[in-house]
């Protein structure tokens, strides 16, 4: 159990450091410089990070990096609850140091200063990228959190090709990113709101809640409908 | 054949969910901000939304989420009548809903109305992108759809490699995209273009006939030319 | 032999007509609109061109749709003569027809004329995107269809991977492109540059031969190179 | 073991040609022209490189085509002394050679003159991209090489799927450059650096020193981890 804990420390590390490095130190364009990655490269940053985690660490702890993933998991019984309470706290430690290297390596550009919503942090409302409603936020965090586990459950179910799941899942996630970066910066995992939100305080801290809430539920009711429709034993 | 229709229900609204969502949400780049995910970025949305439920539902209802696929396959003897009226009932009210679902995350956007071929609508002509004849439409959807469908059949025969086949059949979405988002914002999907016309009205409900017929003219050549010309027993 | 040859002529046009199309009406940005395609997606149109046609019809005729690489395998001994002509016949026809729908759907374009070099021509020299000299675009047509080739014939061989052949090889096209652009277009196959001069003319015919020359000589190189370094039987 | 290095150098040699010769030729988008690849483009330049000789080649060498790698491998018991020096020797070779011949190419354009950290050198500091640090780019060198070790690790150990590990490798190189290239253009990679750097000499040069270290410090501390805590026999 050690080994998966470990496993998931590192996936989530990955995750957090190459999605949210990736958003805050190479987004936007520099002036005169070649064109910054923008949406369409943080959403690969974030989905990737997951591609590449699912056949790094998926035959070790079954890469969830996620505490949503976790729990819906739990809810449809293909977790043991031990297991899930020793992935949830390594998947919000890796979080955390990775948003604390990332915070370290801004340290070295000059005239960084750590902003409101800094870090890659999630947020929504006035001042936060497409300044979203609430109500908006919460739709689309627990619906594409819904659509994220529904083709969990379909790729990794006896229907699917044990090959391509991972590439597949991670996928996913690109997509659930190119929609969903101007409503929240795109969250669909607790673990990955809070590494920037702890570090970097302010709104990030107040609105983290909806990055905890939301995604359960879209994940908990994929489980059950997964599991009271579609799945064959 | 009612778990076949749901897949088919959750297939293609996360088609449309995805792909128009990231249209109209994430599509342009707002001042000041990373780039928006442009051409590319949609391109991407819904050919990958093709790809993840290819491996998510495929193995369930073999993951057409378009009519002009159901039909094609009609045609070339490789579904029932029966189910083909189930799947395309289920591709239509999936694609609806996705779009009444976008449209309830846009409410929340400060200043959102409902334009003119909204919702990522489909169309051509004067003011629609970039303004191509209603000829040029209707040969690129037509031949575009051939060509995805050409690709359906050849990489999920015996001649194809059944791993890869989803990749190859999202991958040739992606690329009807790259061709055709200028001339029509891109179909080849009669439900596709269904869900945000409904809700849209005006002239993306009057030009919808075109992205009903003209995807199937494709689809069902193909399957005629597939028969024809290559298939083995 | 017959199935074969269409098969060679159906991906070469979609080659052509993916590649060339999404340069020529996606690939600028127009005013006011979500970004065009860009290099990176007129890249990524040619490359999954040759990904996707992989899995379609590589089962059928091994997915040549470039007479430098028919050539190549002929002289790697692994086609006959007498496939060999037709195959190539069959993709010169392919990349005509794809040049020739390309142009009746840039008709339907208000203000469309053919210009020098247009419908995605190859060229080079003052007038022609970055404006390389014809030494750097002989090099680099060579040095690119020899690494194309070695990438074809290593992950075809006994060493290689049956599975993700395609993948690797679409991708291979897709970095020629990421380097290529403005030097010569990017071609690395005659009939692709045959396709578009034939309709074009002017200066886009005339520079015609170094697209037919370099490519082969690459082609040909890496034939014996792997022949003689690498293979094993 | 002569057809190894060959291979070791073949692949060097297109990795260090796609990627420095794609962010030179192709980054920047010129006036009035489609847009340049950019960042996105780049990071992809570099990884999908990876991604296309891991299947072309990975059959006969494995595909270092890196001394970070090749000398992690060697701490981790994976790989003769012998066999070491040949590979890391080759790599040198072929990243020399494809920068020169890169800057052959570069000759054929107007106006052309090697600039301080020409030809994709790697640095860091006032003047180079986003002026960061000597400290953050030996941290993000050093950890981004971790995470591509225990990636590699573990997509190649008897946890992962021998399909789908050059995917995942090339992928994670992608991410790498999605991070880093503002803070050190990305390295993880000696010979890759070692090659531009030769021939631009200036800055290039002087801090080639890090882009040696950094990537063999993460290398070889990923090779403990994995060893000690991750392996099983």
């Amino acid at each position: 159990m050690m080994k998966k804990s470990l496993a998931e420390f590192i996936g989530t590390f990955a995750l957090v450091l190459f999605g949210c490095g990736a958003a805050v130190i190479s987004g936007k364009t520099p002036e005169g410089s070649a064109a910054g990655i923008g949406l369409l490269g943080i959403a690969f940053a974030f989905g990737l990070s997951v591609f590449v985690m699912a056949y790094a660490i998926g035959g070790i702890s079954g890469c969830h990096i996620n505490p949503a993933i976790t729990i819906s998991m739990l809810v449809a019984g293909k977790i043991s609850a031990a297991d899930a309470v020793g992935y949830i706290i390594a998947q919000f430690l890796g979080a955390t140091v990775a948003a604390g290297v990332l915070y370290a390596i801004l340290q070295g550009h000059l005239g960084f200063e750590l902003k409101e919503w800094g870090l890659g942090s999630n947020g929504w409302g006035p001042g936060y990228l497409g300044e979203y409603s609430m109500t908006a936020a919460f739709i689309a965090e627990a619906v594409l959190t819904f659509l994220f586990l529904f083709v969990i459950f379909g790729t990794t179910s006896k229907f699917g090709n044990s090959t391509m799941a991972g590439a597949a899942i991670g996928f996913t996630l690109v997509l659930i990113h190119l929609f969903a970066i101007p409503i929240t910066g795109t969250s669909v995992n607790p673990a990955r709101s809070f590494g920037p939100a702890i570090l970097a305080g302010g709104m990030a801290l107040k609105q983290l809640w909806l990055f905890i809430v939301a995604p359960i539920v879209g994940g908990v009711v994929a489980a059950i409908v997964w599991r009271g429709l579609f799945e064959e034993k």
